[in-house]
């Protein structure tokens, strides 16, 4: 017979669990049967002992039907999504979707909320008056058939187990283990009921991974568990040194993506990255090639074909398209604070933790799950590394309800920046790609 | 401020805990602010990363704090205790401490019940009929002075942390870890207000630990913590790979005991073990060589000083001296049955884990706390390692209340029995001294 016991033993002296075992442990302690104490032992032997690619699959299967697998069968087409580790001021998901459904991937995208210092694509897509993420699985797949994309909060009943074992892992010290991280998310994303998917694994000051070698890991577990599963999968390692864009915080990220979408912007980070793994996406589901899919991709951009994607999944959901289309009519924050710079030169880099922090402690983000977010704060960086930055010029705006948040965040962006005299390397924005 | 994630976090990342920062998860711990599913994470962490000896001095004195400190100050002379990590027919308890009191030593002896496997001083001493090892710390300390030893049970009061903390470790799997089996051993041993304590690791197919390199990183790490906390301890590390002596069970391991203490056994490795142990708590009390204390042993065994004092002590805690001194009077058990050899040659070794588990499963031990044990039960081992055995002969004697137990037992150590044509090492008694 099982016991958790023998589980935690097996694990803890560098054993493999089998895939009974780990059905019996992710069933037990989903349904209450085994007690926290013995599932955090156990989560503790995992940390440190590891866990293999058999697992990883068995762990990542038992979450995945602990709740509801959506059977998108019905919906004819390549059904792919896009998952990001989580960034500041990664609004990709918000430009990808539309870009994907406009080349003709059908994209059912679920999505989370922000925690900490990252920003998630819920609060963001809720910052449009009207817009509903929360839906019946009935609706949710009628607006998939019919406008090709629909973006989802994460629904009750998709992987309990995950809810339960995070909630457990977050005051245990157990988040940071990769096995658990790849269960987490992928048990999430195959219950979606995608054909293909495509990782953004962000690397640096401002993502969970901050050293290249752990997010390779992850990644490559990541792309691992989904192919075991049959899925298309491949996964990208990009920058999360400085945000991305110009724009932290909710509304101004919608803003920042509607203007993308019109080609208004000039955020290349933010038009590149969406290219790249929207071109990932399409090329998964069509076989095409990266560079083909890309080309289609920029062509749905320039058309503005991905705009309208947009246009219609705001109005599918409920959004106001008046505001979307006219962001000047949104309410406005009551203090916009300039941040002057007090250093002259180029600026060398930007704590992307820091400046996601200080959105969070404006309203824009939430320090514990359940607690509401301000849409309308945030943060805008008008010089990012590489630029050119004389004293007193203005380095970003800070967009706030409150006079004494604005100041200590304003604070807090200024001394994220640092100067040099000289022109400094970059980074690359795309790493790597693992497939 | 301290927070229980906050120590997880550090120790997992193999970082060392304050002495502020151990006390808070002690106290915390016991006082129930932490809950158990913290406490089971921090200890597999503490399973993988370990503990330096300032992490191991503070865990020990924190959990020590948790309760009653004895003070003995009032009982004059040097003040002596031995533990044993736990082995099968350990009743070396019984023999050395009226030695070392025969000798001069203040003995005040804390013991614990028998668990699994291994027997317990506490059950073998309420195999005498009357006999009390409860009592208030008065009492305690009036038959210390008085009698020159006193026998007892842990109280309640003792160290509570340890009680809690092992009932988490029992059901986490992460008992098997040095620091937290040295700082469980160590709280409760510097808890009784002793000088001097002597140590007995033993090693083998009968002991906790199997292999010497772990018996010898226990041993030492208990030896630097007694005298971090300015005990005179040394530790030996003591063969385990057959049950010691010839008998196994409650009231049999006194009867041998009492043998021993008059000079009527010949249970070689018993008397060698009792004479170097007490010698050594003999030595550390007074300073003298270990062979001066040694001849000094031998002398109170040899005139029969060790056996007085033990009557003395049965007389001072309840129990019936005339069972004890005329073991024939003692209730039997309802069935003796002889073990018939099934092999020839020399017994090469006995399973001491086997023999052991036969006991308990005759109900001479307990498999789980608070099981009442049987005091008449037991095995009675007439052929040991090194013996010349012919087919047919009587092995050994299962004293039992069942028949069907009986046969069950028999069987089970029939089978813990190894044959060789050659007599073959017997393997040293006494393998290390580490002090």
């Amino acid at each position: 017979m099982l016991t958790p016991y023998e589980l935690i033993r097996k694990k803890r002296g560098g054993d493999h669990l089998s895939k009974e075992e780990v059905d019996f442990f992710v069933k037990g302690y989903t349904s209450g049967s085994i007690p926290d104490y013995q599932a955090s032992s156990l989560l503790m032997a995992i940390f440190f002992s590891g866990m293999n690619d058999e697992e990883l699959l068995h762990l990542t299967s038992a979450m995945m039907s602990t709740g509801v697998v959506v059977d998108l069968s019905g919906v004819p087409g390549c059904k792919a999504d896009k998952h990001s580790t989580g960034g500041v001021g990664d609004k990709i998901s918000l430009i990808l979707a539309p870009l994907a459904a406009a080349c003709g991937v059908k994209v059912p995208m679920v999505s989370g909320r922000g925690l900490g210092h990252t920003g998630g694509t819920v609060d963001k897509l809720e910052s449009i008056p009207g817009f509903r993420t929360k839906m019946s699985i009935e609706e949710y797949k009628r607006i998939l058939n019919d406008v090709g994309l629909v973006m989802s909060a994460q629904s009750d009943d998709l992987v309990p187990a995950d809810r339960k074992l995070y909630a457990l892992r977050d005051v245990t010290a157990t988040v940071e283990s990769i096995p658990l991280i790849t269960s987490s998310i992928m048990s999430k994303k195959l219950a979606e009921g995608i054909d293909a998917l495509v990782l953004d694994v962000k690397v640096g000051s401002g993502a969970f991974m901050k050293k290249i070698s752990e997010a390779r890991a992850l990644a490559k577990k990541m792309v691992k568990v989904g192919k075991l599963h049959g899925k298309r999968v491949a996964a990208y390692l990009t920058d999360m040194d400085q945000p991305l864009g110009r724009e932290v915080g909710n509304w101004n990220e919608v803003v920042e993506s509607v203007q993308v979408l019109r080609g208004e912007s000039d955020a290349k980070d933010v038009i590149d990255l969406s290219v790249a793994l929207t071109a990932e996406m399409v090329s998964l589901c069509s076989g095409k090639s990266l560079q083909a899919s890309a080309k289609l991709v920029k062509g749905a951009l320039a058309s503005g074909a991905g705009y309208e994607k947009f246009l219609a999944m705001v109005r599918a959901q409920g959004g106001d398209l008046d505001v979307v289309q006219n962001p000047e009519k949104y309410r406005q924050p009551r203090t916009v604070r300039e941040i002057k710079s007090t250093g002259a030169g180029y600026v060398a880099s930007m704590d992307a933790f820091r400046i996601g922090m200080a959105s969070v402690k404006l309203g824009g983000g939430r320090m514990k799950v359940g607690d509401a977010v301000d849409p309308v704060v945030g943060i805008s960086l008008l010089k990012k590394v590489g630029d050119k930055v004389s004293r007193g010029d203005v380095l970003a705006l800070v967009r706030a309800n409150d006079g004494d948040a604005a100041r200590t965040a304003a604070e807090e962006v200024l001394s994220s920046y640092r100067f040099s005299s000289k022109q400094t390397y970059r980074g690359t924005l795309i790493k790597e790609r693992i497939a």
